[in-house]
């Protein structure tokens, strides 16, 4: 079985890693020849709208996936007329690519989301402002992640200019919730429409990055755990989906609201890969190669701890007990993903003392 | 940190997979351009006397290992005197590369084995079964493995010839125990003499190739764990060992002799990818590396279940609750080792039958 991966990083190469072990073989695209993915497949690089360099790629392969949702559209397309299946679809690509189209379908479908309302000018904005009250925060539709391409307004005086000052591109509007706290489920539905679902992980952010992730959250309730299953299966159905989605959510005051979906694996999902029965990795390529999906059980309790900008001494991880710790390979820098550690929660302490954090 | 692998099989490709994960890049040697590891890491192919190829192999290498115990002791000399750590060590390797000097040694440290006498002639080969009666169990001194390279004499019939019909080269002639079963212990040594053992597991095995391990050994005392580490402890410090060690032993009347030892990861370790907190690869590489052992820690009672000749239907082996199949690329062929899968002890009776047995 041979699997074709747009994207080569740390998200590629898990999912390379966790295919080899099944047997099956990975080829990455990248634009980087550092990509690491490249240290454990064959990668190809150049750019992702070179259709000699997509021609080659999909040669032979059984199936593509993409481990990173602004993949542009025009790029999975050719793959996906070029191999015999290419999941999550390009339908599922397109609605995720666009914060409002995203937004939209949720509302459509029932699900309860911050209050929102598209902003194509600095009038829009004014107007969404009245409807949404202050604050409100503003987003770029395309092409966010990790905090970029947005921006809270707290005062008239953020409202004033604000649309030009996020580059004058279309925009979404969203009501601010003054969650306690982010939570998001990692579920996988095969080709079959069978489902699984894996503990909600509270993840705590900083700088509009993922830093720490908690898995299963704890206090959350049984029907909370119930409420992110019946969500993220509702969308999965509603979406025809295969393959890994990730849906984080604000909680507040015990209410989970659907912040977004990733359509692919996701850093909050990294604690499957020593927390649970399967890895939420091995689950993607399971989905996506029409095998039965893994059990999603809990093992233990578990943290993962991103490694951003720097990597903590090895030796010092290696002697917290039961630490595992992945290194993607990546040259350091600032505010750059270089790993992550997953243990048992209870090194929680431990850990982000040796983190410097 | 790079890390050169002698040999590039099954053994190579997991030690890949789990050096991938620290951040570790590997490169492997094998004859074979197929050879497994080749999926996960550089691989260089050619034969282990070809000295400018050794030297490419050893360029740029932080340590060296090797996940066979026959490469040829001029090759790992080449390796060990271009890279500034070789381990386990090249006076490790020579002793395990004779079966005569390893029971030597064994016995010189109070390790209890089964009797034995060297042969080296038909009429050595005679006064050894004076001394030890009939059965015995005739193995040439090197280059043996899954039961290659050796004959069971029950007959003064069997006796005669017997030396010749083993090639005329230097044999040992053991005692015949009647065993109940086979068991190992997986047990590692880190460079600052930090030991850790895992559990004993309880080996099957057919046609001389090992089929199932089930860890831990159903029945085995917490005495008889204790003698085995002992028995491994012990032989780890007198060989001033680095990396995993492996030790085979013959149950009989509850008591445990060991059969052999093995200086490298071992197939009945295979269960610790997903029944203990590190696998042996993770804690080989870690213990090689000069990095603190993972916890041995069992997660999980396992059993592993090796794919000999042909591969079990993958979606069938999926729908098996907690198992995990491992599939080595390789090409089938009648008594190859294509894949192992590990599961919940509770699943054996259903994987057997998948697997045909």
């Amino acid at each position: 079985m041979k699997v074709g991966l747009l994207g080569g990083g740390q998200l590629g190469q898990m999912l390379a890693q966790a295919g080899s072990k099944l047997g099956m073989s990975c080829r990455a695209l990248d634009t980087s020849s550092n990509a690491p993915a490249g240290q454990v497949c064959e990668l190809l690089t150049g750019s992702f709208e070179d259709q000699a360099l997509l021609e080659k790629f999909s040669v032979g392969l059984d199936v593509a996936t993409y481990e990173w949702e602004n993949v542009p559209l025009a790029t999975a397309a050719v793959v996906a007329a070029r191999v015999p299946h290419f999941y999550p679809s390009l339908a599922n690509l397109e609605i995720v690519q666009d914060r409002l189209d995203q937004k939209n379908f949720l509302k459509k479908l029932g699900v309860p989301t911050a209050p929102y309302q598209p902003v194509g000018s600095q009038a829009e904005l004014l107007a969404a402002v009245r409807v949404l009250g202050l604050p409100v925060v503003l987003k770029t539709r395309r092409l966010g992640y990790d905090g970029k391409g947005q921006r809270v307004l707290r005062t008239p005086d953020d409202v004033e200019g604000a649309w030009e000052r996020l580059g004058g591109v279309a925009l979404i509007a969203e009501g601010f919730i003054a969650f306690e706290r982010e939570v998001s489920i990692v579920a996988v539905r095969g080709s079959t429409n069978e489902t699984a679902f894996y503990r909600v992980a509270a993840n705590e952010h900083r700088e509009g990055i993922l830093r720490v992730s908690v898995a299963p959250a704890p206090g959350l309730s049984p029907a909370q755990q119930a409420q992110a299953e019946l969500v993220a299966g509702r969308i999965m159905h509603a979406l025809g989906y295969v393959g890994v989605l990730t849906v984080e959510f604000f909680e507040h005051e015990k209410i989970l609201l659907v912040n977004e979906i990733a359509t692919r694996v996701h850093n909050s999902g990294h604690w499957t890969m020593d927390g649970a029965d399967t890895s939420q990795f091995e689950n993607h390529l399971r989905a996506i190669t029409g095998m039965p999906l893994g059990s999603t059980t809990l093992r233990d309790h578990t943290v993962m701890v991103n490694l951003i900008g720097t990597m903590p001494d090895a030796k010092a991880v290696a002697l917290v007990r039961g630490a595992h710790l992945y290194d993607y390979g990546k040259e350091p820098r600032a505010g750059r993903k270089l790993g992550h550690i997953n243990a048992p929660a209870s090194a929680l302490p431990e850990l982000l003392a040796l983190c410097g954090k």
